[in-house]
């Protein structure tokens, strides 16, 4: 399933790529029609103006076209080329100004001449242009024109989420920011990723409630927690999921906690998976900041491969669909899966008949002839009776016996076939 | 003494080694009758059909011979020649049948050709016999009588406890198995050398009652439980011995709880071991299972020196005479004589001036002329006083100051002859 | 500042060097009278014969002159050459005697025979010289003449504060110990950098209250416990200084409590020093042992360079004024006034806006032009936010965050100024 379900994930980026999203407007919005074939989704649009927290809803923001032209009236530099050449969030201007004036405007990147880097300006009322230094070199002095076509009005943010119920309201958040324009691994991977993780997990019964939410990155989560404040004592796990195309090995990062279910649960999963990484906490990266805030303090943590700033590409035109690759976009599907499946199997156990061994033999949990050495599987049966006194969950059954957690799993669950062991309430976050 | 003790012990298991023990019946009574030697017996004696826990007492087992004849008449495996022969508590049989209907109950190993498996079958109605692979191998097509002349009957399981009075009703349980037929090192050393420390603790007075019991493995530790619940709440201490005289080094294994008082003194009295290891409790091995299941929690840990399971010999016709010697039972009980004086002398302390250091000279405790540096001793008597808060004990201020325990000890002892230390209760466990 | 203050304790050191300062007397008077010059001090008389928790102030010892001379009149030793020469707190004594009585009364050093030792006799009436021990070996047989001009009587041990009011009346106290004669690691090292310290921290305004004393070793402190016991809950941060000028790196010990905050300030602070160590508490070496006896346990730690001990130059005359360098003082003053400043700025915060970041560019903490990274003021700022919910003080931040301490408390700071933030009480000691 890996290799065509990472064929799957690089073409779903690959129709997403040309798309001008940004925090607001009709770019993320077509994103989000794009994902409910996937998945369906339950929009709330939260108008411009309404203030989350410390924050304030913005204009919503529409472009339509953007460019500068020389004195021949020639483009040289145009959006419909690259929609990274526009600041995003750019007020509208059609002006014509001098090289001199105009120079404050633009961004190029001179260490690596050919990119064209990504820049934003939400919170300020300015315009500018991006482009690549050899662009920015060969400007010659002279008159230019400007238009950046671009409407800023009272409008709404999207945010979008699936929902996928389970036996209990508990839930599990699956973040990922839908707000970057042609930017491949940051974040149309994390998109497709999200949208095929959630279109697996619906296929079967869910123990536990799942919700994956589709919005802006900072103040996408500041108006979902803000929005759904009341709902965040049902959040037992979350993951924020993001750049999950490119070549590096998977970056873990603790939630703010540090030793929630969801950061035992991704740091036991990678441990097979060559050259992953975990990392504690810090404030700075994706929405994993919001959820993680002080008066918040949910057990999120981040999953990534290569995080935010840590690779030339980023936040530039060389995140491009070259730079990410089907069989990461598996891999990192398939370790989704995975802790998805652990989230839902690890859980604290009660013996029910906690003085002494009891007799397995006759619950066919043990075979008869003694004086040779159990079965992994019979050990597993033993380590589970002895530290099921309410305390541990069998993932940290799984690490103290040195017993692969499924194995464990299966003889947590063969227990609960006999009257020895009954599942207590989950763990709680 | 560890070299006449070690030939005392050694002695001991070869008076042993004929016997055939099993769960139940007269070997096991023979057995406790010579351990009577050493140290008298309080037996009690567990009926037939007893529940203990999740178990029944099983029939009482007799076996008075065992063998298989060719068509010729001549005994091709006989009980006669090594208890192991015959599958431990098989029920009686007397037939004539061919070499296909007999291999279902014939046991060898073929990594093993010239050793004898021991197997036994103690709660399914079945019987069997275990013999070399050579011995196997060597039978030819044709008929065969088989005689097993054993009974199953109601009876008893006999538990033997030693009992040693202290000073408190505080109790320190010693539990060995007596269960295993013609086993050297599994388990006659750790009844050899139970025997002896019982006997060699008895001889002076205890602080605390000392408690051996002798007794099968797995059901005579849960019937023992079952029997004793109530006294349960009294042991501070235990430790189950077992294989004491291989030419490994001692492997302690910790209680459940990994850190009671009885798992650091003996990984303290291990340091000075060469090739000695600790090991966290794994709810596989011997009546430590039970006394730690999660119902219990009991502080009990495991000392052995190769542990069950890891040297080929184990549960074999090779665990024999010559597998284990008179110097490794010497050092066995040297090792659990020191123990059992930690035990003893391990306290918390309560210093009863606590403010400022008093002064010592006057108390003779410290000389008088100063600008030197002080004894150990000395410096023993600055630790004592200033770490005696009561939640420390002096294993943990032995540990933490880098002196050695017994001059913790000797300072201790020196202080409660003053007013300025006394004991606090004993740790609690 | 570094060379010139040091050059400056070290003249200190050479003024005070030939006193000969006991634990009570008028040599200690005068060492107050010079420290004086540097900070005012309030002394407290404790009068001889008044107990001090388990000890009683002793005579008032003073000492004018002492010498042996042999049969020709010559002073073989002489208290004019060095003070080390008579034991201290020797009573009078005026006798002629053979060599063989006199040399139970003697004290050198085989091992260094040009060194002359300090020892002393404070708690029993006896008298004594110390001299090298060449001078030792070459007293002829004969007759000798010894006088030791010392008054043992009434009077009172002086303890000496000097007090530099902050904010809060929660204090820091300073402890040196200002009893020993001719020594100059030990202790005038730990006086001459105490005063310049307290001088240096009265030029500007305190948030806390420093209060230095300068007393005599071990009943010193006793004395001052006893006289202060209602004032010890004010103590926030303790530390003992001494021995602060040999070559050696700084040695910091730990308070009995292991991780109060004044270990965690002086263990972050040595970081940048060559050769530093930090060690855990023990109850051996200087007035650290009463603040930190089990009844008080105050967080009091202490800095040295070179230990009491571990130097063979230790309590002997070659601790003169070539064994101390101006450098290593000055580099001592440098840290204390490093540990001084992160005691006063180490606080404990509280986010109040805790949910979601708040928007940091319109309150100038955060530059606008989003799409590249923070800088690592920036940083400091989105860790102090997300870690103040009121469990962590800034130097926690810091060291979790790895960013300097100092950028930290800049975030703190700037962040103050604004509504996100304000301080909560000073973390507990």
């Amino acid at each position: 399933m890996s290799k065509r379900s990472g064929e799957e994930l690089h073409a779903l980026v690959r129709e997403l790529y040309p798309l001008c999203r940004s925090i607001t407007g009709p770019g993320t919005r077509v994103t989000l029609d794009i994902i409910e074939r996937y998945i369906p989704l339950q929009r709330t649009e939260v108008p411009t103006g309404q203030k989350v927290f410390d924050w304030e809803i913005p204009r919503e923001w529409s472009i339509r076209d953007a460019w500068i032209s020389d004195a021949t009236g020639r483009r040289v530099v145009d959006f419909r080329a690259h929609n990274l050449h526009v600041v995003n969030y750019s007020s509208p201007v059609r002006a014509r100004m001098s090289l001199d004036e105009l120079r404050p405007h633009l961004y190029s990147l001179p260490d690596h001449p050919d990119w064209i880097p990504y820049r934003t300006s939400y919170y300020n009322d300015s315009w500018g242009f991006c482009l690549t230094d050899r662009q920015q070199q060969a400007l010659q002095p002279g008159e230019y024109e400007v238009c950046i076509d671009s409407t800023l009005q009272p409008g709404s943010m999207t945010l979008a989420d699936a929902v996928i119920p389970g036996n209990s309201t508990d839930e599990v958040v699956v973040y990922t920011h839908v707000c970057h324009p042609s930017l491949c691994n940051d974040n149309l991977t994390g998109i497709a990723v999200a949208a095929l993780l959630a279109r697996e997990l619906a296929k079967t019964p869910r123990a536990l409630t799942w919700r994956f939410v589709f919005a802006p990155t900072t103040i996408g989560s500041i108006a979902w927690l803000s929005v759904n404040e009341a709902r965040t004592s049902r959040i037992r796990h979350g993951l924020v999921l993001a750049s999950l195309g490119d070549a590096g090995g998977f970056v873990y990062k603790r939630s703010r906690r540090g030793n929630a279910p969801i950061d035992r649960i991704v740091e036991y999963a990678l441990r097979e998976e060559a050259g992953a990484q975990v990392e504690d906490f810090s404030p700075y990266g994706y929405d994993e900041r919001q959820f993680n805030s002080p008066g918040f303090n949910l057990p999120v943590g981040r999953l990534t491969r290569t995080p935010n700033g840590r690779y030339p590409q980023y936040h530039t035109s060389a995140d491009n669909l070259d730079f990410v690759s089907a069989q990461a976009l598996g891999g990192s599907l398939q370790l989704c899966l995975r802790v998805a499946s652990m989230v839902e199997t690890n859980r604290t156990m009660l013996n029910l008949l906690p003085k002494c061994e009891p007799r397995l033999g006759p619950r066919n949990l043990f075979r008869n002839v003694g004086g040779r050495g159990p079965s992994q599987l019979e050990h597993a049966v033993l380590w589970v009776l002895n530290q099921s006194d309410g305390t541990r969950d069998l993932l940290d059954i799984a690490i103290r016996s040195g017993i692969p957690y499924e194995v464990i799993v299966q003889a947590a669950s063969a227990l609960s076939q006999t009257d020895l062991l009954r599942e207590t309430k989950p763990v709680a976050s």
